[in-house]
């Protein structure tokens, strides 16, 4: 880095120069990143947004060259990415990653996808830049800590386009030059409101920074010009999000050690196993250990559902009438835990939750524990869920969790990920082909899995 | 508004049952304005940027629908959108707005022609539409202040994109939460980083807010559902650009007194007279005052440039070689005056400047007076230009300027404004047809003046 000032230019040509796949943790944890993104989309794939962004694509129309993940269709690259981007994230099933506050994978692929589509494109050369693009999107999300999302944004999207493009300029082979133009024009679109959870433009903000991201690759392609310092400044980027006080300092904490190790594997993605919010998932874990007791539901006097303060900010629906509204309600998900039913995807589509079911979450009520400590695995930090259950003859039983099986502090085996495709995908055919084409995916050409989609 | 506690709703309300053509001020402003923008646009229909553009979406491919002005091209209305709001702002030339603090119409009139291709619409219909989009453009920047600027944003896409969706949805008769949806979809999409300033990025950003103003209408179209308070709460647009200081009582501020008189009158648009950036027309003017006396440049000894502290931040070329560059070059507005040179568009192309020119630049140079106050009418507040020229015999000459031609306090004539037009207008057998629709488009239909575009 000698000699360069300008620091999107220094994060450029890291950007372009490293090859992470020479880590096998990393490499790893991108095919199985791969992987997980996949079978998220596709259980997302007739999700009712999809539907309208279908209708809405269509009216545009397009020259049909990117395959729209698990829909026998095909649009230009900027609509393939907003639809799949969609899809990754629609069900709230897609990764999460701890530094980031958000969702890596569905923007990253479904931007990748589309501009590999059509191009020649070794499996290695895609693997890199997945892995580089979670490091961009991890390292900004440290940059901005909680600054940005206390302030109104969502990070996937915010920081979401402008990795994304990072990533889609390495895959493509940008020159450092043009890496900075392309980053530029992302930055200069990069947005996203919080006001917007609990809708379907939550999960579209990961689409609209795919397609930001793809606009401003094809843009820069064909020379048109943006600033070459957009993450400089005090009327860039970083200052305008992160606030003027994101000083030269941060800026180089950016690049510090780039390429010891690689967040996508330290501290790793936070892979789901269940389609619902994310702030339900240490509840659904306690809430299984509970249910190997076997108690007899009639028997149960009442249920506390005990979390930090704010710990539930996200499960907005303390009523839920729909499996859909169900994907942000603590008490559908410990009911449906208590009456022995798994969670399947078909229990969180826009159909009547069973009366069994809203029964038990009569008995629920939510609670709030200032002083508790969690573990110091703990993800978020400082997030715990204790399930407390008093039934009619005066016993108790506790339960209490604070790493969710498929965080990084218990990851997800490789079997239980590949039962996560096998539940989603909707081809029997390609139940094996696709985890077993990922499986060799560096030594193979991406046109090989992108056949598969 | 009684009743309603959603600020978004309060003003989607208003936007929706008001209709301003009534006001003669307004309506004739908004036909100056038209006519203004179309002048503007085609003026820069041969930049460099829009052939990019064109062939951005040439690659994407899209049903054409919509008109790309002066090109005799259609696009997809999300590409007509694009290229025809970066056409309007390419060369600087488009109205500004002192409330807004940007540019209004190259982002509302784009839109609101991309979603009135190919439906009946009257023309009374559209002056009322773009007349409440500008009202909204000029209270969001009211409301904003200069916070957003200062923290990085610019405030022509900052704001354009969600005020051309309050226009939009009023345009096409949506009701009242169809209309908070589409704006929530736009304030998700809110950006615009001015670090782009000086590149082609500044005037996409027109673009690119036209263009989230037709995908955000499109989305409502097809039912697809967005936070209907975006302008509310603290995750909010306002909240997140502003500063969480952006309070109820300013909320309530936007609302105060609708429609008493409209900003796109009082204070009124500013009609630029020469196709360069507007912190150079104070100086043309005052180089043009003293270009009446006919100098003999040869004598001239030096010439001094004085500004307010940072009144030239924008004029970033103190050596220009291109007319290009010298849209942003004090010095080259100046030395054109002096030599008696007319303002044409072509004096602004990519093309060398004379060495006449260059000569008379050398003896330039600019100062800062911390201490002079400027007239009261001053736009933007406190700022002039002052032009002082010491010949070799030691007489000096003086001109001041804090209110240039064209400014509210001193607005075009409208013979002025249709030789702007006629000195863009390619098609000489339009030249009488557009302004003379215009006249009466308050009853006529839009596709009388849509035809000739």
């Amino acid at each position: 880095m000698e000699g360069l000032t300008v620091f999107t230019e220094m994060l450029a040509a890291e950007v372009l120069k490293t090859t992470p796949t020479k880590n096998k943790a990393a490499l790893r944890e991108a095919k199985r990143g791969i992987l997980d993104y996949l079978a998220s989309a596709l259980a997302g794939r007739e999700d009712a947004g999809v539907l309208k962004l279908l209708h809405a694509i269509e009216a545009e129309g397009g020259h049909p060259v990117a395959a729209l993940i698990g829909q026998n269709k095909r649009a230009n690259r900027r609509q393939a990415a907003l639809v799949n981007g969609f899809m990754g994230h629609a069900l709230d099933y897609d990764d999460v990653h701890s530094d980031v506050r958000g969702h890596p994978s569905s923007v990253i692929l479904p931007a990748l996808f589309a501009l590999a589509a059509g191009r020649e494109i070794s499996g290695k050369q895609f693997l890199d830049t997945y892995i580089i693009g979670v490091e961009v999107m991890a390292r900004l999300g440290q940059a901005f800590g909680t600054i940005s999302y206390l302030q109104g944004w969502h990070n996937t999207s915010l920081l979401g386009g402008v990795s994304a493009t990072f990533a889609g300029a390495r895959l493509l082979g940008f020159t450092v030059a043009e890496t900075q133009n392309a980053v530029g024009i992302a930055a200069s679109q990069a947005a996203g409101l919080r006001v917007q959870f609990g809708t379907e433009m939550k999960p579209l903000h990961a689409g609209l920074a795919a397609q930001q991201a793809v606009q401003s690759i094809e843009l820069t392609q064909q020379g048109f010009l943006g600033s070459a310092a957009a993450l400089d400044t005090t009327s860039g980027y970083l200052a305008a999000y992160g606030g003027q006080e994101i000083s030269e300092a941060t800026r180089k904490a950016l690049l510090e050690n780039w390429g010891d190790s690689w967040r996508i594997a330290t501290p790793g993605l936070w892979f789901k196993l269940f389609p619902f919010c994310s702030a339900a998932l240490h509840g659904a874990d306690a809430a299984r250990q509970l249910a190997k007791l076997q108690l007899p539901v009639e028997n149960i006097a009442n249920i506390a559902i005990i979390f930090p303060p704010d710990g539930d900010a996200a499960l907005i629906h303390k009523h839920p009438v729909t499996g859909e509204q169900g994907r942000f309600s603590i008490e559908y998900v410990v009911a449906l835990a208590l009456l022995g039913q798994a969670y399947t995807l078909e229990k969180f589509e826009a159909k009547a939750i069973s009366d069994q079911a809203q029964q038990l979450m009569k008995v629920m009520s939510r609670k709030y524990d200032v002083h508790h400590l969690p573990d110091s695995q703990a993800i978020p930090k400082g997030r715990f869920t204790i399930i407390r259950i008093a039934m009619a003859d005066g016993t108790v039983h506790t339960r209490e969790v604070s790493v969710p099986i498929g965080s990084p502090g218990m990851p997800l085996t490789d079997a239980e990920l590949e039962a996560k495709w096998q539940d989603a995908a909707p081809d029997k055919n390609n139940l094996e082909k696709v985890p077993a084409t990922i499986r060799v995916l560096e030594k193979s050409s991406l046109n090989d899995l992108m056949a598969l989609l």
